[in-house]
């Protein structure tokens, strides 16, 4: 059985893959669906889907949910990981929030989890995100996907289609989380929809979306967001660096040492702001829990704080992308380029008809 | 030393292993041994046992034992694996609980575990029984056998046999952890022979079958069972679908990811209901509590919510699997049919034929 | 540079490796001492050691110093390992114990780990300890050599020397713990030089031994014991079975899943007893802690509890074992013989007879 | 795709990597710059960095900052490793210490994590830090530098290149604590600007270096950080070792091992002193503590503690590592030579020119 072995972050192996896939498609079944083609490269992704020959060889792929699938399939990769890695996380916080001081029937006798537990449950719910979605080089963090379009080659047409699929896999995430707490949230705040945003003392909102501690100031909130995301995205792009230290990174320790990475954020860096570290991860259940009734305050909560989780994060993994590369990155980069990479800035359209043509050769649009 | 390398959720590939294992047994020493097919077959167990070649040509394969374990190898297997799962979870609910708030002798001052060790207790008794049982697809979960049936081709007269061997083997892990804590719990309940139900405030049921909290309503029990078991499945799903993500879904990492799946599920979704998630799970021990003098109790508490342990998980399985085989899996399922699988409805005696004549071709039958 | 591949329980495999290194040694460097060989039969050890060709052709391997390690190579091996489980093991217990309640200073203001840490501390220092001793067999715990004697055709006069070694080991390595938290002893204790044994309220022997709850019954104490073992020895001869699961329980994965089956043994049955499981943990800390000053009562508290963790370790790993080799295990065994290997105690000197011309065939001896 | 395999300790396996790596550069892009090798040679570094052939070929390599980069290769990942490393383990206890006590708006009701959490976040931040540096040898610890220098064929010349970026990087990381955290600290001090050191009831000093508890004597202090440092490098030297055990401690494993190292440090030797193990982690955040305002204390607290994580850990270190070559290793070290290693003190000259040769014929000056 032919296994595909997904090499990221290097644009020819990943276009050799492509051409690979190419190869078997069109002798195969996808000839007959130039549509699926089209289709695929009017969202922005690669004209082929990533799949393995022995699969896409299957009788029944001319199915039109087939064709479907295949189609959509980065985006549905996307949006269920997001969902998983929504469900595990919201999930953790609010089993911990929720039965915080609960005595009877607790083993222990104190409540069910503690904060740990909460950084174990978005750990591993990035994990096993990443097993869903499949290593698509998305992370399920638009911020993450930023930095690989602008620092590995991953083509900006894709950004669209992953985003969205990303927030609304956060947003159905945190739906699932509100569902299954719904009568635990009723009996923790003290009343049925009783619905209160911190610093309420029985506010449920910490549930879904992220709010600062009261003493951090704004500088403190923005930096505290923007240097985690910074290490997240260093460290990220030294755990896919192959030439950092061989096979000792391969794929296979990859999902399993983001478990570490996320754990390690909130170990570390998650009591001040609550590690959104990731737009789609705050903005998705702030917005679903605006829409389930826990009022504006989710907007004006922490002085207004709901933008730094979208903002920061963007230029943390940008700046820790960019460190890594000027720093200890080899491979084809725009920091590898004369001036940093500042020339990119003065002859734009230069640049951009360039890679074009790049990825048109590698059969990538 | 040849190494089987077990090819899960694939049937063409795992024909090919039995095809191979037919060839070294027929060459063999099973040859001798037609009634061992024969009893295998009228168990509805595959007609050849998984056996390494070097150990199946152990020259004393042909004592009466060595051939009632060869012919009974799966729900020996399956057996033995929820032993050990049930015998550490169990075991992890009856320390936490009944050492709650022991302060002398207890390092750290507070009784010999936390509601997280309860959840590790749980997520290694799964992974170390899954390296007991095999890989078997199975997964010590009738819920889950069942949705390989439903989705991944495993011969539904396979389950029957894992059934039983996964229900006794729940009760007998149970029994273990009881003889064990048997003395913690006359202390902890105050008095020989007392046995209480929750939600007395001593009760010990607790750490054989799974009780709900007492403000959860019966919707959102049974919700809570059913979308913890379908995210469940969905993940084991995703952990086995080699065209997801290559060889970094190996079976080396599988039992260890179920590990975390499992801490996950507790940290996550643990506390309203239990995560029993699992039929085996959740019978087994309460039908041994109930014969071990817990009384009736261990039926009626939670507004009669023995049930939901038993009905839940296997909707839940089913939606989960139908989830992940409509959105991701491009594999052979029913799901990748006309009508997602619909038809199956319309002509089943039809689709019965054509899949049992499909194994007999494979010599799965 | 090649690497040798230990293939452990399976005596076929173990003798063509030796076969392979008495080849390369015998043309190079052993040839000239005749009398390592003899001085490592007369332990009880192979004739050769476990080494790598490559360093075996060291030039240095003449020196007096060199050959004595490689002479002793398998009992130091042993000894270093149970030293850094012990001083793991001990050294957690000690940290919790003597730390318990601190608030000033302690991050997290409660003392320096709770009972969770304990289970961490045993279960990386049994996996650290295999990492050092090499995987050999014996596992750092004389009831898992002598099953691996009775049931995986570990030569018996290998005994000797391990279970030597192991006791010493575990005996140098509370010495270590102890000199490292004398003073905190002293502090804890309430005065310089006072030790004093459980259950006095600020006993600090539990360090080292292990000592049994006071509600626990004679019958639970040796139960508790015996079940536990025979869980460790039924978990790690699955482990270890390479029939049973294939490559997914490679020597890779062996010592990173025994981190996790002895956090688990702390965590579900690590309350009533402590968990010994193995006499050279147990014993020789205690002897260590009645030298130095721990008093008669290291011997007479529990009511004379020493001799069950002496006892009931082997009894619980040989009936382990049994249950493993009469239901799962399909290889070479004693159980699996006529009459469930009985036959050997009605003809044992034939049995031993032919075993010992086995291994000389095999020039294990 | 080319990978390349670092074989760590074994001098001839890396020469033989470092030809292979010459005739590659050779042949292709390096050729033009002789000052580059210049550069490296003059800092102590090996003529050629160690970078993956692909990249190496690179047509942007020319670069002037791309040369910087090739040429600093080694400084600037210890460099970084060590950022990560002291941003992870001082964050964790900035984040535990910080949220002491805090009920309102944690989750649990007690804080942001427990002492735990300061052990894995020592423990993932050397784990991640190593995967960031690369596999150097030098593993972000001078004192491991050190011994790896003395016992492992590391070259000498290498030590100040590594030690220099190591003690930069732990000032750099600590400083990202205190920036992320600044508003925090002046909150739990009490007021802006307040800094003390232990055994202050407020102090924040213990974020940054280590502090020993009141009641341990200064002897006690010595042994703790000696004796623990002598288990750090035993320990890493048995994993690193490829004739103990084979495939299973292979490079892959390593850096996963030292993350249960290191949080068992912490859980077991991390009470009395604080486990610094290490002059970077202590000396690097003490300085910079100190440049930031809270005073000589830094250095006069615990009786002038600061030296003792400056001396202990190199004594340890080289002591493990005696100790781990006298009884285990089989390759080359100065221990495998006569007189256990002691003639190089009789004849110090004649041991380096011999020594110097080799390196030269191996091409590492």
């Amino acid at each position: 059985m032919p296994c595909i072995h997904y090499c990221h972050s290097l644009p020819h192996a990943s276009a050799s893959f492509h051409r690979r896939l190419e190869h078997a498609s069109s002798s195969t079944s996808t000839k007959g669906f130039p549509s699926m083609r089209h289709h695929r490269t009017s969202l922005g992704l690669h004209p082929l889907a990533p799949l393995q020959d022995d699969h896409a060889k299957h009788e029944r792929q001319d199915l039109f949910w087939s064709r479907v699938r295949t189609t959509l399939r980065e985006p549905f990769s996307e949006f269920w990981g997001t969902v998983i890695m929504i469900s595990f996380g919201n999930g953790s916080i609010a089993q911990v929030l929720l039965s915080t001081g609960q005595t009877s029937g607790a083993p222990g006798g104190s409540g069910f989890g503690n904060y740990q537990s909460v950084n174990w449950g978005w750990g591993l719910g990035v994990m096993l995100g990443i097993y869903v979605a499949g290593d698509s080089g998305a992370y399920l963090n638009p911020a993450i996907t930023f930095s690989n379009c602008l620092y590995r080659q991953l083509p900006w047409r894709r950004f669209p289609a992953y985003f969205t699929a990303q927030l609304l896999g956060s947003m159905v995430g945190s739906c699932i989380v509100y569902a299954n707490y719904i009568s635990a949230i009723d009996y923790y705040e003290g009343g049925h929809g009783m619905r209160t945003v911190p610093p309420a003392p029985k506010a449920t909102a910490g549930i879904f979306a992220t709010y600062p501690q009261p003493f951090v100031t704004k500088a403190s909130q923005f930096f505290s967001e923007f240097i985690a995301s910074a290490i997240l995205m260093f460290v990220i792009f030294a755990l896919k660096d192959r030439a950092n230290m061989g096979m000792a990174k391969s794929d296979q320790w990859f999902p399993f040492m983001l478990l570490f990475l996320v754990f390690g954020m909130g170990s570390c860096f998650g009591w001040e702001t609550g590690y959104a570290l990731n737009l789609a991860r705050d903005l998705g259940p702030r917005l679903m829990s605006y829409a389930l009734g826990y009022g504006s305050e989710v907007w004006s909560a922490g002085g207004y704080y709901f933008w730094i989780p979208m903002v920061a994060p963007w230029l943390g993994c940008i700046f820790g992308g960019f460190l890594y590369d000027a720093f200890i990155y080899t491979g084809q980069s725009p920091v590898n380029a004369p001036f940093l990479g500042l020339s990119h800035f003065f002859h734009p359209r230069r640049e951009v008809r360039a890679k074009l043509q790049a990825e048109k050769d590698l059969q990538m649009v």
